[in-house]
């Protein structure tokens, strides 16, 4: 597995807690009820609908948190492209633990692999274009390090992690600093010099009025196909240009035939439909 | 607020761990850089399409959390039917905090809400019908109690919590019993009087056998609105008989029309879209 | 170790926090100053007084986490009757970590098995009997997962296990409701179908009441085991039966030849007295 | 309150822990469906029986963890004795919070007086001697604070608090080491000058080396009463003398005529019965 | 206090975790034994020798969180230089809070006061120039975004927080990316276009081929003074220039000097001595 | 590794926040763009000053929690004096995971070799004489037991760990108890016998109110080398005398030769400079 992955200590963290939320204080009483503790299962994880795969390491976590005995074979990493019934990890091991870890192993996977999908749905749409597709703040609570993640198996790349990483100057700081060359210098002057600063303007004026306040990145929000490549001809590559608003599988293409460098969707991380994935017993 | 609510020690502790993920070490470095400490801010956050509101209190613990001199009035409430424009809250403080937090809580706002949203449209459908719309185990990993919640807040009911608070006896774990009857009586056997002990099965006969071995619960699993209309006849009002299995808004008057219980839907817990919401200041 | 245990992510959390509590920052330094690096210890944890056994993971947690080297058999696994001296665990390893986590091992094991001892003295009684006998949650601060298991390995079943996983309906809620019916209905609109609901009564008057308004559970507190007859036959097999209020070794067979279907203690739990063991060096 | 009480940030953090432990993610199911938002209650905590309060601090946070708009008041505080249907608490709001709250903070109360009761016990049977009755280590896992401040409440007096705060040299110890000199000496040289050193003796042999090197402390284990006061009288206050083993209500006062210093008892935290306590609304 | 602080959340955390590890289980023994509970004080935090002041809201949390009575009144905030015997914090309150409260404020100030004032003397020594004082990563475990703070305090600014918000390209990194070229584009490749992108370089002939692959800032280590000179000029305001290595109040304007943009110190955060503070009652 | 380690569950808690402080959401981008996953390392860490080390074992974690798979050699371990260039460790494996823990790993040995070292250098200069070189509780937030550890490793002894673990009565406690004899007395009725108990004197008339009163310890703050020498004589073997402030390795061989028992040293927790230690790839 090659691939950077998420540090374990965050999956390991985040699955225990999970893990803890499914199994309570009394644990799985069904199978403790009806499955010998010497019963032995072979089973896989399967897709039941075309995807991309992410998540392979919580699902790997949630099983060996509950039963460090079962044998995990990894069929599709993460990043790989996956049709329906293709499957994702064989498993083997004591019943007991395979179904008490299941729910929790797909919740996982299904959860990120859904995001993982719907971000390569706009990457595909791209193909031969210089646009890079980036995720947003806009993620589930508690999740924000998984579904970046997520956008990176699925061909995309990060926009800034938090409030913390980078500046992204909006209309009310904008307003509150008293302009773009001041917002922009305020910005300048109290930030270390490894932040970028990005800005967000409204129209051709605000862009070369933060250009030519030297800013790194300029977000076009809700700008018709035609505003973007009157922008992209009046930045000639001063700036890094970020195009959102209305992005999705119709019309992101166009958006990225404008030539802007990067076009942003929240869609991908909060409202990405989980993917289909099932345990299976051989 | 007489609405029966998240226990606020379990929406603290969340609302809390979002916000040191999205502020990290460095905090809200555009804010900071670009706000005076002294400006005030009066805002609203609105909704921007129709829908059902959950997630209130965590929006309120994400605002008191960043700055608790920040003044916050419920317009809309949780459970709420709301149409685009209509305020949830009012906010009126520190800009700084105003901004610093507003990403937590519309992350929560829209998320929970989507999922409550997603419930009333079911919920809906089913008007008249006997039916409930209730949620699964199919939730978003760490957000359970806020998803369950979110599904009351959309007029639907709660299915077991997890793996601890009732039986639910599936294919597998009928094959490792010995059958039906097995399961039942060793579930029953080594359940607790207080636990509610349900079962799934394929079709009538083996509902007959759920029937008889005295299950308290039914699942029927993917079955036609035919044969669910006979398992409620053979019924006849033994058991709670759940349907679950393809719960579209366009399936779900059909299957409600059969007579079961109780309809169960992952789609509104793992698949929901977010709700759109916004923050707008005055 | 085929007995359904406790999950081991509540287990090692657990032992984990007693071990930092009883080591703090400086840890052992009496056996650091006085034994040496090298010294190999063989030991057995024995118990001094007969009882069942219950938290031997606990035990063997608490030896592992202070030194994953310590060698462990399991002599008299949680549910085992013992007799004094009867061995319970064999321990081999550096005596550094033996004697650092023998007081921690001890006090869980000591601890559990009481509960486990206490709730085995009031099944023994009632041998031959349908009652079950069952926990409350009149538990120790923290243990309840620790608790409720002890039960089990004492031979008796769990009630529930929280406010959240079952309804109990007392006398202050009936008040509030307006009435029985009320209260049960109130209770049967707003609770998923998953969850059982109890109801206390204070006589047969309300007993049939709450029969009539279908009840699952009927809890019967304080009544003589005369009224507790007339409850059984009134009932006839409608509701769960459940019986409690100065239960003790030597009243308890007396109620449960009453017919009643569980007899509840809080006695098990919250005052069972420590199983007396200790580690002896061989 | 003038009493020095246990840090609030240790009550709050386990109180915290113990209401998710009871309300879990669906919280009070019974309160939420029965309990009308609006209704208020007036109740108290009273004993059932004789005993001495301790765990006040923890049922007050209890209540206010759950809804900070519960007013309360002490009427019987931390250490005071109490009889049967005196008041501990009055509790004044919301009815949902006080139902919810209830068992948590009898739950504490109940086992904290349970301990400082025992305490009481022994300690009122050696009024006029010398001697302190102190707890030991053999605490309920998670507790140890809360368990060592209810002896403190009972008029004990406490031991080392774990293996970090003093040096308790015991057989294994002085077999490792070399015999009682070169354990003391080996301790004197690694242990910080704060650390007291206590050493176990097994007879008035030992008793004398121990003094001679220099013990600050002398564990006399299972002695007979005549032992305990040969070793008395060797000792001549050059040291703390500790006698333990087989200290009951009945034999305390013997022990404690011997005119040793110290009296331990492990009963008083492992094994002392929960105090009987009742909330009762009003 | 209008500096953009710390968030809370963090600073509560740390101050929480810190007050538990001085008071342990058995809290202020001292102060218990020998302060009266209604005892009041009226008491300063005033500097010892002159310095910059940091860590003002730890102080003011540790005494909060100790007793919320107490009231507190900063005199010299963070960010001011004080002189020997300028007060920082008055307080007043009960005794007991206050002494108990004292070591941890007081450890949280001397520790982030003592980088502060390293910082500050190296910002003043370039007055005048064009470069900033950064830190490093080099920072005291658990406390970056603290030190990170009093930097800041100090005058200086920030460098990346951690390994996740901006790329730092060193040798072995070049090394296994098989050149600067090479490793520059891998960064650009597969870092999000918010993330600036840092590479070390030891001459002149590397810098101008990390210049010409686009590189955002460029580590200068360990040059002499006249090589940053003609780094400075090579580089003609193309890339932001970091120069590191023998730092001190004594080569630091030197460095400064020579044009390059950024001076980067370890020792400002991980071997600045404690800002000698004291705790006087009135 | 003989030495009494700190327990692992202190150091593995203490390496996995610092290591999430280092890696964030994102991780260790910069290694992930540019190191083949492949790619394999042969490093050691090296020391570029002499010093004494401390911290090897959180050296370890630090590599072990990100990637189990490395090969860890320790050369020279805790308490070793090394001279420059010596190796502490080496280190085999993903190349990967050994940059991705280097920081961590150096922030944790350099800080606390720091401590040890500063301390060895005070010991070095009391030899033989009869004082032991001892810390305060003047530590950095959050890592008392490493640096209490690291006074171990550098030859001197530990004080008190917090408030709870012992008595030290200064001057604001005698004045409210109403003098040394009060303030002792007071200490002695209600501390268990367990806990030693200091008292600070400001000259030779309250040091023999103390003697007299019975205190285990005194402390003589900042007294001169002549005072000193008149406290021990008057002491003749009473109490340990214990003498701190102004304690520099100028100083302290004075100090020690004046025949106290213990001089205790802020300096070597919380103002010691970090030992200067490298990590080379081979």
């Amino acid at each position: 597995m090659s691939f950077p992955r998420l540090s374990p200590l965050i999956v390991e963290d985040a699955v225990s807690r999970t893990l803890k939320e499914d199994l309570g204080d009394a644990g799985d009483i069904t199978t403790n009820a009806t499955i010998p503790a010497s019963a032995q299962a072979r089973a896989v994880i399967a897709a039941r609908k075309p995807g991309v795969i992410a998540g392979v390491d919580a699902a790997l976590a949630a099983f060996r948190l509950v039963d460090p005995t079962i044998n995990l074979t990894v069929e599709n990493d993460d990043g790989a492209a996956v049709n329906a019934d293709d499957i994702v990890l064989s498993i083997e091991g004591p019943a007991r633990g395979v179904l008490s870890a299941e729910r929790v192993a797909l919740n996982f996977l299904g959860h990120l692999s859904g995001a993982a999908t719907a971000t390569a749905a706009l990457v595909r749409e791209t193909t031969g274009t210089n646009a890079k597709i980036v995720c947003t703040r806009k993620t589930t609570p508690g999740l924000r390090a998984f579904e970046k993640y997520a956008v990176r198996c699925g061909g995309g790349a990060n926009h800034r992690f938090g409030l913390y990483d980078a500046v992204m100057i909006k209309d009310n700081h904008i307003a509150a600093a008293g302009g773009i060359a001041k917002a922009l210098a305020a910005a300048r002057a109290t930030t270390g010099h490894m932040a970028k600063i990005e800005i967000e303007v409204d129209g051709l004026k605000q862009l070369e009025e933060a250009l030519t306040a030297g800013a790194d990145v300029v977000l076009l929000d809700n700008m018709s196909t035609d505003d973007l490549k009157r922008a992209v001809a009046l930045n000639n590559g001063r700036a890094v240009l970020e195009a959102s608003g209305n992005v999705t599988v119709k019309t992101v293409r166009a958006i990225a035939e404008t030539g802007v460098d990067v076009i942003s969707s929240g869609w991908i991380t909060h409202s990405a439909p989980s993917l289909d994935l099932g345990l299976d017993f051989l």
